[in-house]
This record gives structure tokens, C-alpha cells and sequence, in this order.
């Protein structure tokens, strides 16, 4: 892993280059849901809930596979300004379809679908506070969530094997000022020039990289710095996830 | 206020039938909006952030006056099975429209909307966890941000005259197994003959009354034990408030 | 049941405050609904059809057991002002919603479900002509359009013992200038200053009531009288539907 | 006009095969709309409410004239079997909107619209009772509902010239087993091969021609035989239409 | 028939009264529609794609026969300025539905449905541009991608009989200055006093007859006239149709 | 550049690992647009639309600046089974939302918004045909109507300065049984590890690269032999782009 230190820029955040927001991860935060986590990377708070629902949506049946999807929701002041409330506008915005689909295919690269049987999990992900990088916060709580309802499957006899591949987690990572930055809030991410959301496995596989010039373009050097910081950033989320689930690290 | 006390009836939650849950109103839950107000009824949980904008709606316009509205909403998995989302559904349900309709009625009832001037405040209220009771614990803890929404406005010289007339507080009250019980959980609710939702004023005045047979009908005699149980709620839901709010009792 | 009277006050409509308005029931008002009534209080008008559908929506399948539903709409004209149509802006209002929630609940306590079977009686109540009262009116003459419906179904063999348990009936108390009036028109209700709509069995019994505060509060004392105007105009309603279905007194 | 006499088919109303069924207009039929009028054809029953709003949609402004729209809707139980409200599934379907927009051009031929001053008129047509026929009906009796609201207009001073400039009504046509028939009941437009709507003036000008092949194919000369029955009942219905408005003949 | 001509009346598209347009019909336009055909009525293009489905909507099932439906479309661009794209606004508008309902009952109209099996073919007619005479060239192109699907059954051996029973073809005619003419491009539609769309048998008999006054009224003898030259441009239709088809003629 | 080849796999298309499909682009496709480009890559087809209309979207008014802004859609046979139409289903699905999210940033990359003064430019992304990388023809043919209409702005001298700052291309590259290979059509899409868009300048630089593993994670080494063929593809594009529009290269 390279090396990225720019002790010159100042952030917003006054955090260094390479230095990610305090990360909270509460498990069983809601009692009804088989896994429950509220994250928080910083000030942006999600509600994680895992809902296991037996039997799989119409075109997945016969297939002898699970399905994991997820759903993605603001609370109408989780931000500066109100938002209007979606359910009232009567549809979900195109922002939301997308950061609910992206989450739904990282999740999915945790599990053996097979190994999952037949059960559908729903994640929904319900933003709280936000403050830059909530889709980011929902995919590395999401996953804590995720797993807890896994073993609720497997305490309860309902399948056998654990259907768990490997943890999924999650970093947004920009250039701030041209210089590359990891785990953007909401005042560096309004004025970066480029933000990039990498998703990635422990091992340090990447499952989604989601890179957008803001202003100009980026250049494949760039590109590769801000991989970099996630690259370190992602293996930090992986220990966070571990400790919170009490996994042998 | 008259007595009432039946030991001989075992409530599913231990609880005398007079006794209400144990509620908390935790202030400042999150840091954007202008109120922002966690209430606990037990286990019920529910987040109230108060939203303040310049402005009203174009049929209050030149009228001199604010305006108060509320919406409602509940996350998917508040419950013990998972509800669909409304906003993935495209509109929001009855009973939703009908709680949010009360709140904002009721919250209307607790200010001088004159004196607001030409601010309207929406109530956001989203059920995080269910336990019953979610409208009632809804406006008594949307009254407490409210009041944080109008301080903010005084603070912040936008108006000058407290628009507060007075606190509003709400309580469900129901008979189970033929005996008049205060602040129904969801064990409770569900297998109680009668439900009544009273929302009352500090002073004891009654703003609504909504009462519903769920089973055979209920008698004048049992509406009047079911609103003595509601005014001694209301007298310690309202001492609750003003603790809250660290005003003079 | 309480004596009230205020001479003193003039209502708009002239009438003295305990006065309910003309009651007009007449049934089979279009020829294809099982159950057609068109009701009249004063100058209200609403059409109730039933109709007798077999089978009962999925989460009632197999619990032997019948269902009662209802809509409710308002003819664009119905009122002084036209009104948008609901099939037009693509959904019901809140208002709808709740009324027509109200309806259902009401007619279901004249029922027992069982002895209904597996069949699903809709009531469709569509005003014609709105003068205030609209749901009382409803809840009032749709019980006469079920119990044709219920004929209609015992008549054709279809089901054996009659499912009728009792009438129901509805009617509008409020406060006006103070003094409690009973059945209030839209002239009334526009400046009342409280407004409690009470469903009643035929044995007086509440099945809901719903009293608001339109300005300020009301008292225990208030709603009780509001109560006594209610008990004594739900008698004059129960003998007009008696009458009407031609049952014995 | 030619002569259609076709004795040995008997229609399954009895009527021989140019004879329109019994034609009843009641004016002021609601008290709020400014034209009012229950169009009865037979047992086909729609109630025509026009509404007159100063102003014009956006489109038309400033071009110094004004519009005429239509809105079309049926009862849920205006028909055989309880047809889906459409309000509740949220949108009308394609059957209402195409016979919406045919009675508003239909009765926009009737008035010179720069004459109507910057006003629309919106004319609601609910059928309260459907027995075939409903948008001719809807057409003839709205025509009537329309005078009515250009008189409210002229009488109110809010227009000098009458801008009516000829009375329009509808009429279906059809072949009946071959022989051309006049306004067909329901059970006669289920069996017809071909189905044929007219929209005249007074004068016997055609305004609209809308004819459809239910089954095979229909020639010119059964078009023109239809076309003539056509003829000589719109006279007709001018004659009602007169006289319901106490017209000079 | 009728010898049409008007050599005083230059019409903008400076054709002869009874000449239609260039018409050019493509067959395999696009490559995975069991038909495709793009239809060009001079600038008019729409494409018209078959697809063949196993099964019939649910009010069918069972009564061994298929079914036919249409879907129309316009890309929003297809006119001079552009239309909001139905897609977004969330419905289809009354004048699409209007079309694509006139689109699937002409279509029946070429088909015995008992031949056809329980198969369901749906024709998307999609305006790619458009000058007038959109709905006239989508029945025409329409039927002939309706062809090759039924061609498509018959050469898979899904179904044995062929169910083409005619084909059908459409025109618009109008009166242009008081003159009839032949297939109207947008310029002469839009000022037109007539428009009339005539859906033909190719053996001449009418399926549909559409005529709409767009200013006064129209007469019998005009009416007359203008079918006269829709049966004169429905043969050559026919013509092209054969053609394109390589049917024997 | 580093070399890419692995003569060893077969790709479905017989196409050699960095070989993209043939590209055409056919400028004035369609009449009315101010830029109408049908981009075809292999059996891929879109028609892009440029609409240039007066002013600006609320949000930016005031700004003294353009906007540009795609949608896109797919007519319903597109694609191999027959695909709902989304204006009948009444919305657009995510991934529709996706896409043209993703079509608008891409393109106003391309552009100084500034320059372009007061106007909005929509592109209409419409599939005609569908075989894989509809997203990434639809921003390089997009590309190329939208300099079309910026030329159309100038012609009509409706600005003065160019606004084009540069042109944009997409393609999308994948990992096909672990090699990367370019340009990849429905077959190998369907089967790919890997399916990476990548959206750059005519200098290489970056502007959305959006990759996402289907199966099992990809490492920083393939990303990055997957952008060099997205380099060596966009290098390609590029010239095509320029030949159509007759620059100079």
C-alpha cells in the first residue's frame, strides 16, 4: 500500500489526508429486526435493519437460492434543509433507486446465495443524520447487520451452513483541493472535485468502484491515490466490523 | 379525578391498569433541525424533528398568520414483521394519513398561530421502534420539539411574542378484559375491546377524544372511567414536558 | 338522558339546538347494487350501494368469515366550491382515506362476520349534494343498504342465519357559540367551535367517537353534553331506519 | 331522411327499431353547480354538473377567450357488476378519458368561446346509473347543464353577449342483427356487430362520428342507414333539450 | 367509386387532393420482434414491433382463443417541440390511450382469434417522428408486422391454421378549406375544418369510422366525400401492404 | 498504453480482447431535433435527441447559466423477450434512472454552462435496438447531437462563444473468463466477472468510471488493465466522434 500524506491541505474536518471519521457500530439497536446496527461514521448515522422473510422473489423460484435486496431511505431533516418526504411525493427519487441497488449488489458479494436457501433478507438502511457518506456507512453497517441475521438463521435451524463469503465494506474517497482524501463529510464532498465510493471485500478485492469527476476530469494517477486511501481505509472498516461482531481477527 | 384500580386483572405488562410506561423525551436527538425530540414510551421510540421555513401555504398567504403540519411515518422494520416502505409503495396508507392529520391538529392546538407570523413548522415523525402507542407518544414528544422550533425562532429574533399557549399531551386509554387500562402496549392494544386516544392540554382541556369499539360497544360509564384514567396520564405526561424543557412547573 | 335546551341561541339553521335536520331513506335508489339507499340529512345527499361480492381478501382466506368495506367519494359539484376529483389528481385524500376507514369500522359492529360467510359487501357512499354531516349521513343510510344486502344474501339461499347483530347509526354533535347542538349543516360546522361525531347501536351503545377542539378545548362536562344530544338523536335514527327497512319496532 | 321501419326484428327492449328510449332532463338537480341537470335516457342515468371558475388554463391566457373541459366518472355500482373506483386505483383508465375528452369537444362546439370572456366551464358528468348510452346521454343533458351556467353567466353580469351559438346532442346508433336500431340499452350494445356514436347540432350538423365494427366489417350503406336514424332521433332530443330549457321551438 | 378533384385547392403539401403521401413499409427493422416493420407515411415514421407471447390476459384464460393489444408511443422529440416523455410523468395520456386502443381493436379486426391459440401479440407502435397520420400509418404498418408474427407461429408449428382473416389498413381524410383530402400531413392537419380516420377491410369494409368537426360542422355529402377518398387511399394501402408482403394480390 | 492481448479466449463475437464493435454514427437522424444522432455500436442502436429550449430549471435561475439534462429509455422490444413499457407501468425503474443520471453528468462535462447562457438542452437517449453498452453508445452518440445543437445555438446566433470544452466518450470494458476485453455486446456482458463503464475526454481524462464485479472480486490489477483498453476504445471513439462531425482531428 502506497503512502499518501499532504500535511499542507487543511480539510474542513481538520483530519489528515488519510484519516477516516470515528466509526460506531451498535448492534441490536432495534428489537425487532433479526440484525439491527446503527453506524455511524462520524455525524452521518444509518439505521441498519436486517428483516429475513422466508421464500424468494417470483424469478428466483425453483432456483434453490436465497436473495439478499435493500432499501434506502432519508429521514426528511437527516439533513441541513428539510428533504420532502418520499412516501408523500409518491416516489423514490433516482438517487435513492440508485444507492439502494448499489448497497443490495455489495451485500449480495457477502453471501453464497446458494448456502443462503431459500429466504429473502431485506436490508433497509435508513439515514438518520447525514453528513456526506451515507451509502458508504449503510454497505460496512449493512454488512454487521447482515451477518447477525445469518447466525439468527443459523441459531434458529433454519439452514445449516453459514452462507457468509466474506464481509463487504465500504469508502468514499475524493479529491479535495487535488488533494486525495478518504471519508468525506458533507462540507468536503460539496467542494471535491472528484468522489469515488469503493466498495470492497476484507481481503481487499474490490466489488464496486464508483468514481465521478465533479469539476475536470481525473487522471488514472489520481485515480490510483484515492484507491490507495481506501484500500487502507477499507482494511480499518474490516477491523471495526470484526470487533463489533466479536470475530477472531 | 376519580380513582381507579382493579388488581385483580394481570395486564400482559405488569403494569397497574392506571400505570403508564416509563417515557422519556431525550432533546437535541439530532443536530439539524430547529426541535429535535427522541420519545420513548417503553418501548416505543419515536423521533420528532421539528422543521422550520420561512413561508406558508398559498392558501394561508396575506392571512397574517403560521402554520403547523405534521407527517408520519414509520420505518419499515418499527414492527415486529417487516411493512412495506411507502415511499416503494407510491403513497402513504390511510392510517398514515389519518395520525398525521391528528398530530398536526393537535400541535395547531398548542400555539397561537398569529403570533408564529409567516413561518410554517413541520413535525417529521418517524417511528424508529413499535410498541403501540406510536401517535400518542408522537404528540407528546412532537410538542416538545415544537417548543425547541419556537425558542429557536425567539433566539433568533424572527419573531417576537411566544407563540406558546399551551402544552399539548396524548395518551391512549382502552379497556382490557372489561377493565380500563392507561397506555396500551402492543400486546395490550391488540386484544383490547376499546382504544381511545385522547389528546388533552396542560390544564386538563380535552383537544381530541377518538374512541373506537373493537369489540361490541362501549357505554358512556366506560368512556368516562377510560377519560378519568386519561386526565391522571396526562397530568404526568405534562409534568414530563415541562421537566424536559426546564420550565416552571 | 339529559335535558338540553338553549333557547337563547339562533343557530343558522333555525332549528333548536337538539333538532336533528329531515331524515330521508330511500332504499332500492338505483337497481343494480344489492343495497341502495339514498340518504338525506337536509340538504345533504349521499347514494350508499352495496355490493355483495363472493370471497374475502387474501388475509382473510380460509378464516370462515365474511368482510365489510367501504369507499367513499364526493361528486366534484358536491359542494359550494368545485373540488379536484380524486381519479383525476391520481389518489383519495387524507380526509377520504379517514372517512372511508370510519364507515367500514362502523358497519362491521352491525355484523357478526361468521354468520356472513365467506362474502365481501362493499359500500360504495357517494355524495351527491354536501351540506355537512356527510359521514354520519353515510354511516346512517349505509346501514340500510347492508341490511338489504344481507336480505339480498338470505333471500338467494346464500347464506343461512341472518348476520345481523343490530343497527348502527352516526350523527354530528358540536358546540356552537358555546351551546351544544345536535346534526350540524356546513354553515354550522364552519364556525363551531367543537365538532364530535358519535356511532351508535340501536341500544345506544358507542361504537366511535371522535370529538375535535376547533379552537380552543372543551371540557368533560361539554363533551357529556354533546353525548346526551347524540343518545337522543341516535333513537330518532334508529326508528327512521326501522321504518324504513319496515322492521318492528 | 329515409324510412327505417324493420318490423320482424324484435329488438330486447321492445322498441321498434328507430324508437329512442324515454328522455327525461331535470334542471337544478343539485343546488351548488351553476348548471345542474340529471339526463336521463331510459334507465341510463347521469347527473351534469357545469361549474363556471374565472380564469383559463395557462395555455390560453391572454388569447381572450375561454374553454370548456369535461370530466367523466361512474359510480362504482353504476353498473350490472361493481366496477373498481378510480380513484383507489389511482388513475383513470384509457375507456373514461377518451369519453372525457369527446364530451368536451363535443360541447365546445356549442359555444363561441371568445364570446365566454376569459371563464372555463368544467362540466362533470357521473353516471349514476349506466344502462348503454352513458356519454350520449352525457353529451345531451350537458349541453342543457351548459345554457344553464352561460345564463348564470349573463344573469351574474359577467358576460353581455350569449355565447351559445347551437344546441348539441349525441346519440348511439347501431345494427342490431343487421337492422339498424337508435339508442341502444346495454343489453342491445352487447350484441351488436357495430356500434356507432353521433354528435350533432340542432341543426343537424355533424360534429362527431365515431362508428366501430364489433364483429366483421360494416359497408357504406349500412354506415348511411345508421347515420339516418341518427338524424331523426337528434331531432328529437333538440325538441327535449327546447323544451327543458323553455326555448322558443 | 366517386371521381374526386379539386385542381383550385393547393394544399401546403402541394399534392393533389386524393394523393397520398409516399408510403414506405420495412419489414425486419429491428431484429429480435417477431415482426417489425417501420411504416413511413411520407415524414411520418413509426415502428411497429410484434411480440408473440405464450398465454392470454387473465379474463381470457380458458376459452381457447389469443388475443391482440396495442401500445403506442411517441419519442419525445418525434414532434417540433418536445413533449414531456410519458414515462416520466408517471401516465400515459388520454390521447395515447385513445390511439393505442383505436390501434388494438383494428387489429382484431384482421385476425380470428379462435385461430390463434392462447397466444398473446402485443403491438408496439412507436412514433420515431411524426407529421400527421401517426395512428393511420401505425394500423397500416401495424398489420403487417402482425403478418410476419403470425407467420413467425405458423413456421415454429405453434399453431397449424393461419388466423389472418383480412388485412386491414387506415387513412385519415379531412376537408381542407372545404375541400376533401387524402392522408393529411401535420401542416394540413392542423388547420383542417375536418379530420376523419377510416380503419378498411382491404376488401373495403369499414372497421373504424372517426370523424371529429374541428371548426362548425360537417354534412352528410361531406362525409360522403371523404369516405369516398378514404376507399380510394385504402386500395392502394392494401396494394403496398401485398407487396411488402410478398402476397399474391 | 501497455499491450493487451489474449489471442487464447474466444470471445462470443469472435472479437479480439481489445477490439471494440463497428461504430456508426448518423447525424440528422431525425428532422426536428436541434441534434438527432442514431449511434449504433455493432447491433446496438440509439437515437439521441437534442432539444434546445429557452431558460433553465428553477434551481438555476438567476445563474446566468445553462443546463443540460438526458433521459433515456428503451422502446419495450429492444431487447430479446418484450419489456414493460415504462410510461404503462406509470414509472421509471432505477435502472432507468440510473442510466440517465449518469448520460447527463457525463455531458455536461463536455460543456462550459456558462457559455451556453440561458438555455437547457434535454438529450433524448432512446433504444432502438438493444445488444449490450446501450449507456455508453448513448453518451458517445449523445456526445456528438449535442455539439449539433451547440452549432444550431451559434447558427441562430443565440449565443456567441463556443461552449463546447470537450468531447466525451464512454465505453464499457469487462473482465470475460478473466481477461479484459472491450466493448462488450449482450452475450459476453451476460457472462462477464466484471463490467466496468468508463466515461472519458478526447485527452483520456477520467469523467465516471463505474465498475462493478458480477462475480467474486476484481483487483487493482485488472481495474487497470481494464482502463487501459477503456483508453485505447475511448482513443477510437474519439476519432469517430470528430469524423462525424467534420472536425479536424
Amino acid at each position: 500500500m502506497s503512502k499518501v500524506s499532504q500535511p499542507e491541505v487543511i480539510r474542513p474536518s481538520d483530519r489528515a489526508p488519510d484519516e477516516p471519521r470515528a466509526v460506531r457500530l451498535t448492534r441490536n439497536y432495534t428489537r425487532h429486526a433479526e440484525g439491527s446496527v446503527l453506524v455511524e461514521f462520524g455525524d452521518t448515522k444509518v439505521l441498519c435493519n436486517a428483516s429475513v422473510e422466508a421464500g424468494v422473489p417470483r424469478w428466483l423460484r425453483g432456483k434453490r437460492q436465497g436473495w439478499i435486496t435493500a432499501e434506502y431511505g432519508m429521514l426528511p431533516r437527516a439533513t441541513h434543509t428539510r428533504g420532502g418526504r418520499e412516501a408523500t411525493r409518491g416516489k423514490q427519487g433516482g438517487r435513492t433507486l440508485e444507492i439502494q441497488r448499489l448497497i443490495g449488489r455489495s451485500l449480495r458479494a457477502a453471501v453464497d446465495l446458494k448456502k443462503l436457501g431459500e429466504f429473502t433478507i431485506t436490508m433497509d438502511c435508513d439515514v438518520i443524520q447525514a453528513d456526506g457518506g451515507t451509502r458508504t456507512a449503510a454497505i460496512t453497517g449493512g454488512c454487521v447487520a447482515l451477518v447477525d441475521a445469518l447466525r439468527y438463521l443459523q441459531r434458529e435451524k433454519k439452514i445449516k451452513a453459514d452462507p457468509l463469503k466474506q464481509l463487504v465494506n465500504a469508502v468514499s474517497v475524493g479529491l479535495y483541493r487535488g488533494v486525495p482524501v478518504a471519508d468525506l463529510d458533507y462540507a468536503e464532498d460539496s467542494s471535491a472535485d472528484t468522489d469515488t465510493n469503493v466498495v470492497m471485500t476484507e481481503a481487499g478485492g474490490l466489488i464496486e468502484v464508483q468514481g465521478t469527476a465533479e469539476a475536470g476530469a481525473f487522471s488514472r494517477t489520481q485515480l490510483n491515490a484515492m484507491l490507495d486511501l481506501a484500500e487502507q481505509a477499507g482494511g480499518q472498516l474490516t477491523r471495526y466490523q470484526r470487533e463489533a461482531l466479536e470475530m477472531r481477527g
